[in-house]
């Protein structure tokens, strides 16, 4: 078994252990934030950790109310720009806590008077020193190159501070996320079933949105780094903006479509890439969204939205080390990369 | 010829005609706001508008030194959210100033406390209606369904504004942007020249950063709209956050390589994309990157990065529109898609 599966299956337990060692000491930072509440959130990360920040945009915003950003950091690392970071909180997320640029990032945004927050698997990494505060994703060393655990701890640790955070608004019941996820695990021996008809596929379209959105990135860039494929990764809304003129019929595109206010839109465009003889994998526990895919990963229970990334993003990591072994390529091992990237 | 070719002809006088009829409003509506200078700037648009909002990103955090945002549309019209927009600016970007969904992230904006600015090219349209001042692209009806002077117009827009709200940072000559813009055109016969290699491209990489990310999602959606070549674009660093273990030989990537901060990775890159065997082509100035191409579209002039996106965009649009001629593909009117797309 690969080690990119390994970590796969160890993911209810990584959360379950990261609720219990972390959640604590969140709640006390947010609590001491509320006295000074901030008035922008900026996110920055790179690769996995990126599309972690991506959940992060989307799942702050809508329970804080507080506006969010993700930073552009060559803003600060090329540049050296001076931002005007009066009131803003600047959370760095890195598996690795190594990775240069992100640190730098967080160094600048120090000194131009933001508060600084680690979101990191390694406790004793440089980002944990350079940042104000430290949040530790428990989820154990992580080896294969591809993330997959220390994407889904990171998911959960910003869940943990949106709910800090939250002004009351609608919250999630992480609680419930490590018997979710090991529930979504049961799908394997249906997408070792499913995988092997695309063992020769060479492009694809991901679709996900909002809260999945971010999800819509992870699944593309596994797909990219382990199996090679060359997987677009778009909002539904964003994809009907023109790039849908590239489908054309047997295309393969994968959607995640939960319950929630996106459930429309995603059975909308299901219905127009089924015209078009599009083939398509629906990730979802909707009757009416699986009806209508090609290929269909059933979600067993029906989680709210705001719940829904982690266990939704399981069977696509599933897919991707699966598809990978069928291809008799190495998911941990890609080709040209090495754990820690260092980019400036 | 085609429409897209024809709208692609006419940006230097279209931008001329910009910069003459709102420069001076613009520089009105600056003055007026220094006297209660925003702490936020959000960015809301779909399709090219958004590849605009994304130079805009970058320029105006560069430039300015406010903290600027991609607003997430549906957190507005799915979650109706609430946010802390006090001393924030909105700005729309819409050709047609149609986009329903970004009218009502104006209106929503609004309602949040936010000053509100459309930049369109339509000046009856509902996005002038709805926002509280609008800005102008006076380029012309754009007809084809591809946008390109749209596109550099929205860009104009964009150094227009950064220039005006500048605190003295560096500042772009933008009255020369007309005469580099006519000096891109003359590129086309070279373009003519390498289009027909590319005639059975299925998949390709676009790669841009900083201010020359968005191109590489320009160039990217026109390659998918007009072209139905399933194009990804990256930024330099995140195609080495993984993205790059699917290049294997002959895989084409194509590169904004203009002279400034970034062009020491841009060539790294290259280095690396050549020890693949992958095949890159270029648009640049410089002549290290040029050189590291298998296939070089030289830029006459050596601009300055802040000025670079106009002119460095046009030879992609070319590329792009007589790629489609060449695959026997009309450019004005891809399959599925119609003018304005509307969602929400």
């Amino acid at each position: 078994m690969s080690l990119m599966l390994e970590e796969i299956e160890e993911q209810p337990s990584a959360i379950e252990r990261t609720i219990k060692r972390e959640s604590k000491k969140i709640a006390q930072f947010a609590a001491k934030l509320k006295e000074h509440r901030p008035r922008l959130i900026v996110l920055v990360a790179r690769g996995s950790s990126d599309n972690a920040a991506l959940f992060g945009r989307y799942l702050l915003e809508m329970t804080t109310g507080i506006p969010v950003s993700l930073a552009a950091p060559a803003i600060h690392t090329l540049y050296k720009a001076r931002l005007d970071f009066r009131d803003t909180l600047v959370i760095g997320i890195s598996q690795s806590g190594e990775g240069v640029d992100i640190n730098l990032v967080l160094d600048n945004s120090r000194r131009c008077g933001a508060k600084t927050l680690a979101i990191t698997n390694e406790a004793r990494s440089t980002m944990a020193e350079v940042a104000g505060e430290t949040f530790l994703t428990h989820v154990g060393h992580e080896r294969s190159v591809a993330a997959t655990k220390t994407y889904t701890g990171q998911l959960l640790i910003l869940h943990l501070l949106a709910r800090s955070l939250s002004d009351g608004r609608k919250q999630a019941d992480v609680e419930r996320l490590p018997d979710l996820a090991a529930e979504s695990l049961k799908l394997r021996p249906r997408v070792e079933e499913v995988v092997e008809r695309y063992a020769y596929m060479e492009n694809c379209v991901v679709v996900g949105r909002s809260l999945n959105y971010a999800n819509a990135y992870e699944f593309a860039i596994k797909l990219m780094e382990t199996c090679y494929v060359v997987a677009e990764r778009f909002s539904g809304a964003d994809f009907l903006h023109g790039p849908i003129a590239m489908v054309d019929r047997g295309f393969p595109v994968f959607l995640f479509a939960p319950p929630g206010p996106t459930l429309k839109g995603m059975n909308d465009l299901l219905g127009k890439l089924n015209e078009i003889g599009a083939e398509t994998v629906v990730i979802s526990s909707e009757s009416s969204a699986l009806k209508a895919g090609t290929r269909a990963l059933k979600i067993p229970t029906r989680i709210s939205e705001i719940l829904s990334p982690i266990p939704y993003i399981i069977p696509a990591q599933l897919f991707a080390a699966l598809l990978a072994e069928t291809k008799g390529l190495s998911p941990d091992k890609p080709r040209l990369l090495s754990k820690v990237t260092k980019t400036v």
